[in-house]
């Protein structure tokens, strides 16, 4: 199956201040199809569990032209684009399902690391996802490498509390973004829109650590900012958001 | 329509800790459900909000006989018990998919507000809704009433930020139960699970707003706590949760 689609409906209750869907949300959506299609293709959680590895989620990319709007109908298509021993490429398209236009894009980064040794597996072992492979190129830049946050002009502290952590009880990639985004005021996302995000995940963080969120502007520019999540110096998320006047 | 269902899957990206299905992510489920039978019959947000009105939830008590857990297919049934002028009833029954077995219900109290006067508008209006009534009884306790928290043990705070809003600009109700849970450690959870939960929602909390969540044995028993979340002295919801030991 070299193509995999699921389609949503974006509620009232689903949206944010703006009438929009939350980055986090978003995310999730996009992790959430993700596992779809490896599910579809016999490489799910349960399957890759049973030799004693799991998907991990190294980077993702997402290009926004338009934002997603309240009492909308959206499909997500989603194929890999390619692999090799360390890494799969899998790349998101989003459709307004009522023009049928597509207004945004994602690109992410998987590894499967052996859950004893921590180590990553070859990928070219899994003849499933070889056979899925569909070429089809991310549509944008798919986003260089980060680096940690040094001259931070905004700083939020916060614990990770049981409400934070998934089933294996680490902190869950819904809270890093949110993280995230609530380095800002309100102000800000009603002033401006996110059109491009991008976040490495560095380290997995756990219940009761104290994490210390940091931002700046990146190059001195007033719309692209650096962010990054860390826990005892550790970075656990890089990031960078990009935002454009409404 | 006098009953009205959506079934819906859990996944392991969904679940908790303890791999089940977090009170707050079943608290927002039972809340869209709630909207889907009234868009259904029509009396749905954006007919209302025509007639300058909005649903609030007032109180909600949920009643659980086993936990939600990951990897399995659930039904959410819901109807409306009844209504008067002020307020209207509306009773949920959880129903695993896989056994058939009914394993939690929920019983709901909703008002309609007038969004200038922020009074409470006549209920029997509605004979749309009158139509729908489905009078069979919530089986358990619907719960009495919640009085804010004298003598707290367990004290947190935090500061309402951009994740937390919802499209009317207040606090989402996902944030007020997961403060609720976040009261206890993992551990808390690891031992316990919550078999029964009431709350009552008294005032919307802003972005920026400062909250103080304080709980406390209720009566002094060791698996019964009340909790409140407060801004400026001000109770916003309520609650009394009960744990059962695994």
């Amino acid at each position: 199956m070299k193509l995999f689609s699921h389609e949503f409906y974006l509620t009232a209750a689903e949206v944010n201040a703006q009438r929009e869907m939350p980055l986090s949300r978003l995310v999730t959506l996009i992790i959430d199809t993700a596992t779809g299609h490896a599910n579809a293709i016999g490489i799910g959680f349960d399957r890759m569990i049973s030799y004693g590895i799991s998907w991990v989620l190294s980077r993702l990319t997402i290009d926004i032209k338009r934002p997603l709007t309240v009492n909308r109908a959206y499909r997500i298509d989603t194929w890999i684009e390619n692999l090799n021993r360390m890494f799969s490429e899998r790349n998101f398209e989003l459709v307004d399902m009522e023009t049928g236009e597509p207004i945004a894009w994602a690109h992410s980064t998987w590894m499967a690391i052996n859950m004893e040794t921590r180590r990553p597996s070859d990928l070219t072992m899994l003849t499933e996802m070889k056979d899925s492979i569909n070429g089809r190129p991310y549509p944008y830049i798919k986003g260089g490498k980060l680096l940690p946050v040094i001259d931070a002009t905004v700083e939020h502290t916060y614990r990770f509390a049981v409400s934070d952590i998934d089933v294996n009880r680490h902190v869950t990639t819904r809270r890093y973004i949110d993280l995230i985004v609530d380095q800002w005021s309100i102000e800000q996302f009603d002033n401006n829109r996110v059109t491009r995000f991008e976040i490495a995940f560095k380290h997995e963080a756990r219940y009761g650590e104290l994490s210390r969120t940091v931002s700046a502007p990146h190059e001195g520019s007033p719309e692209v900012f650096d962010v990054m999540t860390e826990v005892n110096s550790t970075p656990c998320a890089i990031a960078r958001i990009h935002f454009t006047q409404r």
